[in-house]
């Protein structure tokens, strides 16, 4: 027996502890080509509030009534594989349960040499892989260019506004409170950060944040924040849309100035994408960001809960910004 | 002596006769690489709007009391340079001016047995080449794809549309009128075409005419059209940003619903530009846009009106969905 975390309703507006249900389910025996694993860390990330939703995304939605899944660091306790022995750790898309018996196929085998097994779930993971993919690859910053992130003190902003500085672009975040925006400043070495909720005019504050204007975007917020950014940009601007976390919980669509007239003007190019669109790049960007990692020129923070049952209540606190760096879960 | 037209005053919402004014003004003398002029036909398009306002654009505003200027053919009556002798026509960016004295450099010779003169103004000119440059290069259609067109009896659009048929793709043009619809239909052999004004649900019609969703969306209008053809792009589709017709003329700034959910939803491209960046290439659009017409794939409307006096009256029909194809002043 063990207990898993399902949706037990799907949220209308802000999601609430009353949308999930603890259930207690026997875990089923083990076949060849299986595994069985033990729950060490759980991811929580914005997306997932997408996959409570029924409306047709770019992730199919989850069931009501059955486990949530997302990105989990696990340890072999049980093996019928030969590629996996008891005590590995592995990390794959799994569901939201203490125990359980998965098929091997699937799993990346995680090194906590190379960095803490949260790492996996983080900057060595999709959220830095997202940072990576989505800033070099669609947002093709230069040396010299104004980069600018939203929900900069996010699991995936932190990672872009830093990979922007070993570009050699001026970087500036903006965030949600004066803690976060201090830690940017001073351990991850941003430019500018804008505090949004404190400033009083947001248009001002990246006016002077961007003396030569926007040359790259990259947005994990939406609404009245990309607003501001879109109309500074320059020239052949990038926008990446990458997240709209501000929106994810409207319940109405939501309205807001029509930005194709300044795409037009200024010949900026705006892209929306997902990190598996890049899967088979992975390899590729695992490994520059594990040698920025190991050569101490990527940071990483985390915000850590502590044990299984507090995993609705950190999904819920990812939309009220409490978090710096990635969100998680630990057993 | 000759008459020129100038901004009187910058319109505020549609423009009217009275942001015009005529001037007879002095022709200065001719100088060593200089050509005297005789306008043949004068161009109106709906970039020349924005021109019109003092707010920054891709293009610097017309001075108040000066010529408007544009795309113009004409032929040269006497000259003083060595490139260029009478009789010749030529194209280029000039006055609004019966006869005029200007440099021979950068402009450019047209040869009327390759197509009539006025193609230079449109297919064969800065309209031919924003579609070719804007479809091909933005756009990537694909063989079986399906490519949505607004404005499609515009300058640009019944250019977008054909040449995404010799890719073969299925197109769908959206216009204003039922003269225009079945001219697209008939003669330019459009796979559906949307009257928008008539059309009782414009979502309906859509997905009727797209049963396998947009791929790619060549935008010349905006606003509520837009919404509706951005609602049913497919994961992957292209959206090119040419012209915003629809929201020229406001005098606040449009709002509309967020597009940034559904860009990021479908992992989707929009890209704004204006045919100048495309300037290297132009020879090579050129040829492909001479050979398609030469060789009765590529067909060409006009909407042509007589005498220089009729210009501002022109003009101010683009915004009337008065033209089928290009909108052309005859002298």
């Amino acid at each position: 027996m063990t207990k898993q975390i399902v949706l037990k309703s799907r949220p209308v507006g802000v999601p609430t502890l009353k949308n999930f249900e603890t259930k207690t389910v026997e875990l089923s025996a083990i076949a060849n080509g299986e595994v069985r694993l033990v729950a060490h860390t759980v991811s929580v990330d914005p997306y997932m509030r997408g996959r409570m939703s029924d409306a047709k995304s770019y992730v199919a939605p989850y069931s009501v009534g059955e486990a949530i899944a997302g990105g989990v660091v696990a340890r072999v306790v049980e093996s019928k594989s030969d590629s996996l022995k008891v005590g590995d750790y592995v990390m794959g898309m799994l569901p939201w349960q203490e125990e359980m018996v998965v098929p091997a196929a699937g799993l990346q085998v995680v090194d906590g040499n190379i960095a803490p097994l949260s790492y996996y779930l983080g900057v060595l993971g999709m959220p830095g892989l997202t940072a990576y993919f989505g800033l070099l690859d669609i947002g093709k910053p230069k040396a010299g260019e104004t980069v600018v992130v939203s929900g900069a003190a996010g699991a995936v902003g932190m990672v872009v506004g830093q990979i922007a500085k070993i570009q050699g672009c001026r970087v500036v975040g903006i965030a949600g409170d004066d803690a976060k925006v201090n830690y940017l400043l001073n351990e991850m070495h941003f430019d500018a950060v804008i505090n949004y909720k404190t400033t009083t005019n947001l248009d001002a504050a990246l006016a002077e944040a961007c003396p030569t204007g926007v040359d790259v975007y990259f947005d994990n917020v939406g609404g009245e924040i990309s607003d501001s950014v879109v109309a500074q940009i320059n020239k052949g601007a990038r926008i990446i849309i990458c997240g709209q976390i501000s929106l994810y919980n409207e319940t109405s669509v939501p309205m807001g100035p029509r930005i194709q007239p300044t795409i037009l003007k200024r010949s900026a190019l705006m892209q929306g994408f997902i990190v598996s669109n890049y899967a088979e790049r992975f390899p590729e960007g695992f490994k520059a960001l594990a040698s920025w990692v190991t050569a101490g020129k990527l940071k990483y923070a985390q915000t850590t809960l502590k044990g299984f049952d507090k995993l609705p209540e950190a999904f819920i606190g990812l939309f009220e910004g409490k978090n710096t760096g990635k969100l998680l879960v630990e057993m």
